[in-house]
């Protein structure tokens, strides 16, 4: 298929590197500011490097991007809250233009998920959006494939919050030592807070119970209750582990309800994964629980979730 | 889609019961000696009812249900060695036929698989099997989500032998005594040597080493090498125990080797699941590894996965 790439940080750069690799041919790319289109086909070797040595992909305008004959847009512009912009307008306009949008950014599905269902059942266009949630895991297409009989969703959803409260319960350490930690390991942003407050994970719920939803229903984050990490004292750890217990930070989604918290789990169930990996449990109606697990973030894992994504699309 | 229903053992049951309520139309049923075909619809509650009273399903013969108008033809007679029939007979007739088959019956594709495909690329139809690999947890739909990344798969495949080995080893119990409790609770059959000797692990790895293989090998039961679990004794699971270690019975396909055999894992260890669980750890390229675990067997589980495979189809 031809693709549209909008946003070149390490997920939409790491789409550039594989699709070829995947018999894709790439004709846009955009970054912030600038893109490159060719209907035959882009060389992105040099639209990386360019990228990297210039800070810009290409002479072209974002528009001239929006505006290209490609089969599919990926949206891998960074998740914004509010209006979901640009990312909102970006799937808008291929999904108006009768072609399919493939989103890792969250905004738009967790923030406007009715409009952008409208707008494509109109639309000869699907929309897809696997990598919003839980990386490469197969988390949106086991539920489909469950279609109607997934009753809840819970899950470890955000690798920076596990990664601080798993090395706090191991090395007992304060939650300020471990952070600092894990932004020299480059686990944790400098400015934590999306992560650690529990904002990342909220959205992929809120996702979440879009997806589970009845059509008429729609969930944005005003709807979750939300309490992140920050606040809890390596002696709750010390205190769990003693009763054979540890803390993570879950996130739930129930027929009505979203919920992020630290919360009490058994320190070998499932949801007591270490590190940055991530967990989802799905609850079915007629094959029990279901637990995926893998990496949730990471830029080859994300693409090889877009590029599933776009292997499901019907061809144009 | 009109579905045909062939083989109406639990699987074929919970096809039957949950097909309507997902928009499908049964137009054939057969067991091994009778068949209803109605190409307006069958009622299924009658059909279930008449098996369960009258051992058979209606008045015509199994040919007529194999010629019947269906869009998708389940096979779901009980899985045969040697030469997998009557199951790879009835998946041939549908894919010449131009028709779509979905396979629970591993016979086929574990035994005959090139075969398969060869017919399945003069065929319009498609065959999809994912309800003979783990039940409901979705490994052949996420192998092909990671198209071609995959370097090996490993897991606990038999939910049969891995009751037996986690009840040998959390009661301390011999191999005969847990045997006998697991055929008590219809957990294992009168005859369990398909599961406990490791063939049905087996078939299921060859299964996955096909799918996993360059276009010109296959794999049969012969190139795999097993060992089943008979021969533990309850002593070995507790001195791993001692170790923090437990036995389960793993199944492993890398690039040229398909091997079955009770292995030492860490006590707490994904791949040391208790009870019925399945568990299927994929190597990616890409992502690392996945785990995905459940329910590995049942009727509604099963009925799950090709319901699922069903709705991947095309249209015809």
């Amino acid at each position: 298929m031809k693709l549209a790439v909008l946003g070149v940080g390490v997920v939409g750069k790491a789409v550039l590197e594989r699709a070829e690799a995947k018999d894709h041919e790439i004709v846009a790319v955009a970054d912030s500011s600038s893109a490159a289109v060719d209907s035959d086909g882009l060389d992105t070797g040099k639209i990386l490097s360019r990228k990297s040595y210039r800070d810009r992909v290409g002479n072209a305008d974002v528009e001239d991007a929006l505006a290209a004959d490609y089969d599919v847009l990926i949206e891998a512009t960074p998740t914004t809250l509010g209006d979901a912009e640009p990312g909102f307008t970006n799937v808008r306009t291929a999904l108006e233009r009768d072609r399919h949008a493939v989103l890792a950014n969250k905004g738009p599905v967790a923030q406007r998920y009715s409009e952008l269902r409208d707008i494509e059942d109109a639309s000869a266009g699907t929309m897809l959006f696997e990598a919003t949630v839980g990386g490469a895991i197969p988390v949106l297409s086991t539920i489909a494939d469950h279609a109607g009989d997934v009753s809840a969703v819970r899950g470890v959803l955000n690798g920076t919050a596990n990664f601080i409260l798993s090395r706090m319960s191991t090395e007992g350490l304060d939650y300020e030592h471990i952070l600092a930690e894990a932004q020299d390991l480059g686990v944790a942003e400098d400015d934590p807070s999306f992560d650690v407050q529990g904002t990342d994970t909220a959205m992929k719920c809120v996702i979440l119970a879009n997806v589970l939803a009845e059509e008429d229903r729609e969930f944005s984050l005003e709807d979750a209750t939300v309490e992140g990490i920050k606040d809890i004292p390596g002696s709750a750890l010390e205190l769990a582990r003693e009763d054979g217990r540890t803390i993570r930070l879950i996130g739930e989604v129930t027929d009505d309800d979203i919920r992020v918290s630290p919360r009490l789990v058994p320190e070998h169930s499932e949801l007591a994964v270490s590190g940055t990996t991530n967990i989802v449990q799905l609850e079915t109606a007629n094959a029990g629980r279901l637990n995926l697990s893998g990496r949730g973030a990471g830029g080859p894992e994300t693409a090889t979730a877009i590029l599933a994504d776009v292997n499901r699309l019907p061809e144009r």
